[in-house]
């Protein structure tokens, strides 16, 4: 079976760029051969269900790793390092990496890759129905500027281009959505809502782990407006957060708290893993034991892992 | 300046591909901005100079090290991995990477990559082309064919993809070369000819050092029918060698005599490295004190690199 899958732990835009892919390579010739379907590396989000829900489409089903064969092949979307992998999938079972994070790769063969620095995922497959004249219908259309939103962060991190802008404008000529502020502002809410969640699933929420010079860095990150009653919790997040790290074998592990409504990053971290902190952010502020304000940062790859990254 | 480079110690292919890139960043509105001058990381081979003398194209001049300033940015065309380009050009002056070659890379930041699986970078910019309907000259399609033909040895090696083949035959539509045979055997004639070469320079006529498990392999690639009047002066040719990795501190040092006619491959191996070059090569057939016949190998990508990292 041939599949096309985004990371684990799917955010909208990973999941949004697999089914256009996949609806991709259905419809242009030139990609024919390719065809394949759409998977999910884990559960979606609530983020994610809350949007296929509003544009009355089908989430893709969840690929458990057990179920993987030797013979299936994989497309892999929104990322491209091995720890951002669904597990059991193995180097030589890639065939096509579509991707707009920076590349991290060492792999045995030639394969099909294109990597893009836009926003989101979905404005490189934008892209690539643009040269293969593909148009996306009315849903896919919404779907793709749902994604493109929700990883610019309504077109405001600053990993947003103009390409971005440029394809949720010609998007929309399909989608026809009236108000693409209230579609962020009901992304964002989604996508913040900790209802339900216990704190390990609020620490876990949208992590990555990087590869640093060999040292394993668990960076989380919580888009969220709930800061305030978050931080009153903070020495049960942290003894969590502790807990974490050893069940992973982490070296470090940071958990951002991103007010995207604010602009503003706070981050848990613990007292072991704060000389790395300081050194990356020399003006982080200590607001609250274990708690400190990062100041105007929006984007984890393009404000704080390069940063990290530096300063070890 | 914006620059469009290939690799050290460049071959026809990473040339002509450099050039049909500068062409096409000319002609297509999508890459106006990207307007960038090819050059040469080092002096053009004879191969080179030969071919772009046949088609009456000026050559591309040398770019030196100590000439790249801090503003100056790159797009990498034929390679990727940082130990096969030209020194001075760090990572975050690399805004374009476009190659055929097995990823391996350690980005600080997303940037624009393509890379095909298929024979020579000139069948992926001819693709480049394809999409963005710009149509390469007759000189420059005749350049392109030579440099395919070149990398796929008349596409005979097993990296030679249905892609190439397709795209010689839209090339030479405009070319309208008669004998593409003939082409191919003064390719082959003018890379293989060792004349006025000292033995360094043979040993170092187009290498490529790889980082396997942080061990820097060399492998250096003679495609030559002029292999009996090598192995007759093998022990000062393993002397050569055994100079070179200790200038160059290499862990290990490997020299491939492939004759493209006969599709066979011979290979000067150090004693201290005949270990791992059994280990890879379990039927290597020793000839000569430190000549092994490796038997019907060509090509070193598909055929020789991942033997020699698995048996690290």
């Amino acid at each position: 079976m041939n599949y096309i899958i985004g990371h684990h732990k799917p955010d909208l835009d990973s999941v949004v760029s697999a089914l256009a892919l996949e609806y991709l390579f259905l419809k242009a010739p030139c990609f024919k051969q390719t065809k394949a379907k759409a998977v999910l590396a884990s559960k979606a989000n609530l983020e994610t269900q809350t949007i296929f829900k509003k544009f009355k489409t089908s989430l893709p089903r969840v690929l458990k790793s057990q179920d993987i064969k030797t013979t299936d092949n994989f497309v892999l979307v929104d990322h491209n390092e091995i720890s951002q992998r669904l597990k059991g999938i193995k180097d030589e079972m890639i065939t096509n990496i579509f991707d707009h994070h920076k590349v991290s790769l060492n792999l045995g063969s030639p394969i099909f890759i294109t990597t893009k620095p836009w926003g989101s995922s979905s404005t490189l497959v934008y892209w690539l129905m643009e040269i293969t004249q593909v148009k996306p219908d009315k849903d896919l259309s919404s779907l793709m500027i749902s994604a493109i939103l929700s990883d610019t962060v309504g077109l405001k991190s600053p990993t947003t281009t103009k390409k971005d802008k440029l394809v949720i404008s010609q998007l929309n000529k399909v989608a026809q959505l009236k108000n693409l502020d209230d579609l962020t502002l009901e992304i964002f809410k989604a996508k913040s809502s900790l209802k339900n969640l216990t704190k390990k699933e609020i620490l876990t929420k949208d992590y990555k782990i990087n590869d640093f010079k060999g040292k394993k860095v668990f960076i989380n990150q919580i888009e969220t407006a709930e800061i305030e009653a978050l931080v009153k919790d903070t020495s049960s997040f942290l003894n969590e957060l502790k807990t974490l790290k050893k069940e992973m074998k982490l070296n470090y592990a940071f958990c951002l708290l991103t007010n995207v409504l604010k602009v503003n990053s706070h981050v848990f971290c613990l007292k072991e893993d704060e000389t790395l902190l300081k050194k990356a952010f020399p003006l982080a502020r200590e607001v609250e034991n274990g708690v400190f304000d990062l100041g105007p940062i929006m984007s984890r790859k393009k404000e704080v892992v390069p940063l990290i990254e530096r300063a070890i």
